[in-house]
This record gives structure tokens, C-alpha cells and sequence, in this order.
């Protein structure tokens, strides 16, 4: 995959995630909206939540750190709870344009960082992980991207958890909840 | 939860399936389309396709067995893979038009469908789980969908497993294809 078309395909999902997230809760009735994914887990607001710290305080300014100091600077370590007390008193329509707009903000500052190829191949150290590649965090923050919207779903999923009643045997998105497989 | 609100908030998840996977799929770089979600799983396309044979053969027919014949008349069973031949010439957007056509019929059908609240704890049978309510049926109805979307979601994830490199280890959307939990 040349450089291009990896920048280009990662920047076609990232501008897509604030606008899949406003279609589906965007007005979606209360009744959808109350549980977490899983016991302890998050709920839709939640997410959104997770999503604008790490659109804040994770993909860009690792980018950065990457392209200004490789890997002789490790990244910060990513706190994943500071959305809980900041974003106590707004909506959650607030929430998901609060995260439309970063995420536009900081895809203009990727095309601007990233040169050409050899810019994907650069490294940095993460605290945990070791060595990792710009390309590698790009990929990371798509896959993010996709396991949050997942988890959005399956928090919507939960609210239906009782109601399905039989039919729960082949609703694998419930089951994970019971850290159970689908029959069949 | 009264019958108004029951069928008012499945209606309202249900309208916005079709538009969430269009937001999503539409125009979306063929490099994140090619993978299942998991070995022998489906990819985005296949999900549309099971989607419109659900949306065709499964859940307003089976409302009306319920409503016409109650118990009496089991449900015809479902067939899971009668898209794969019969969407071999259309393209990906194309079936997300033709979901979003159905689905927009089958949801007024719904609504003309239900009279009131007795409508919903009206019994059918189900070949394989035995009794089932109207209001099962809905609520399965629904969370299928999320079901679903959060596999399309899966699906796209994994045509970038290798390239997130060391970060795999905390992104339980990949890590769930090859049967790992996320780590910490």
C-alpha cells in the first residue's frame, strides 16, 4: 500500500466515525442509552467521552512526539478516565459535535505532519509496548475508532438484554456480555 | 415500558440502521472491505446481504404468523446464506439502497401491524426456542441490527490486524477473532 492511498484510506474512516455516531444517537430515545456494554463497562455516553480525550491527549500529539523526537521521548501515558468528571454536564448531543469538530481539527493537523512515506516508517517508543511505527499508530487509531463504535452498539444491545428472551441464544453481541459464545 | 413507547423506541433504532451503514460504507476505500470478520465470517457486503434476507423472509412475516395464527403455526425456518448467489451483480451501495428501500416498507407494514399493547404479548412458535411474544420478536429484530453493524464495524477492523503492529494487545475488536481476551 503506498503512502497515499494508507494516509487516505485512514483519513476516509476517521471522518467517518463523528457522523456514524450522530446518525445513530443523535435524537435515539433515552430508553436505548442507560446501560454499559458490559457490568463496569461503558455507556454510549461513555464512549464518546473516551473518544474526545483521546482525540485530545493520544493520536496527534504521539504523532508528534514521533516526528519530533523518535523514539528517545516515550509518549504519555493515555489517562482513560479523565472524560467522567469533565464531561459531567452536557448533553450527549454536545458531546458527539464536542468530537466532530476535534476530530475534523486534528485530521487537518495530520495531513499537515505527515510529508511522504518515509514518514509513515518513523518510530517512537510507548511506555508499555516498546518501539512502534507512525503507520502502526495511524492503524491504531482506525481499529480505535471501530472497537468504540462496536462497543457503542453493544451498550444499545444491553438495554434489550432481558426483552429478547429466548432469542438470546443467538445474539452473540449479548452473550459476550456473559463471556458466552453463539449456539450454532 | 407502555406499548407506545416499546414500539415508538424499536421504530426509532430500527430507521436508523439503513442510514448508519450508509454513513459508514458509502464511498469507503475498497482497502477496508476485503476481510470477514473472522475466518470463514462475513464480510460488510455479506451482512447487507443477510439484512435484506431477514428484512424479506423473517421478521414481518413471522409478526404476521403471530397475529394470524398464533401458536398453531410454527415459523418458517430461516435460510442464512440465500443472499450469496442472488447479490452476485450488485454492488455495495446498491444493497444498502435496496436494505434501506425494505426496511422503510417493512417499519410502516409495522406500525399498521400493532394495534395496542395486547398486540405485543401475542404467542407464536419458534421451530427451534419454542413460545415467543411479538415483543420478543421486536426486540431481537432490533438487536440484531446492532448486531450486525458492530460486525460490519469487526469486519473492517480486520483488514488492519497486522498493521497495528504491537497495539493489537489492546483492541479486543481483533483480539475477540482469534478467541483472546483484551489485555489489562
Amino acid at each position: 500500500m503506498s503512502r497515499t492511498s494508507f494516509l487516505t484510506e485512514s483519513t476516509a474512516l476517521l471522518e467517518r466515525t463523528p457522523r456514524v455516531l450522530r446518525e445513530l444517537l443523535d435524537g435515539l430515545p433515552d430508553g436505548w442509552l442507560g446501560e454499559p456494554d458490559t457490568a463496569g463497562g461503558w455507556t454510549a455516553r461513555d464512549v464518546i467521552g473516551h473518544l474526545i480525550s483521546a482525540e485530545s491527549d493520544d493520536w496527534i500529539p504521539r504523532a508528534e512526539i514521533i516526528l519530533s523526537d523518535g523514539t528517545s521521548r516515550p509518549f504519555e501515558p493515555f489517562v482513560r478516565f479523565a472524560h467522567v468528571e469533565r464531561d459531567r454536564d452536557a448533553t450527549l448531543d454536545e458531546l458527539i459535535e464536542r468530537f466532530g469538530t476535534l476530530r475534523g481539527e486534528k485530521l487537518t493537523r495530520l495531513n499537515a505532519l505527515v510529508q511522504d512515506d518515509a514518514d509513515l516508517d518513523r518510530r517512537g517508543r510507548h511506555p508499555d509496548l516498546g518501539e512502534v511505527t507512525l503507520r502502526q499508530l495511524l492503524a491504531t487509531w482506525t481499529v480505535h475508532d471501530l472497537d468504540h463504535i462496536a462497543q457503542v452498539h453493544a451498550s444499545l444491545a444491553a438495554s434489550r438484554d432481558e426483552a429478547v428472551g429466548p432469542w438470546k441464544t443467538y445474539l452473540g453481541i449479548l452473550l459476550r456480555r456473559d463471556g458466552d459464545a453463539p449456539a450454532g
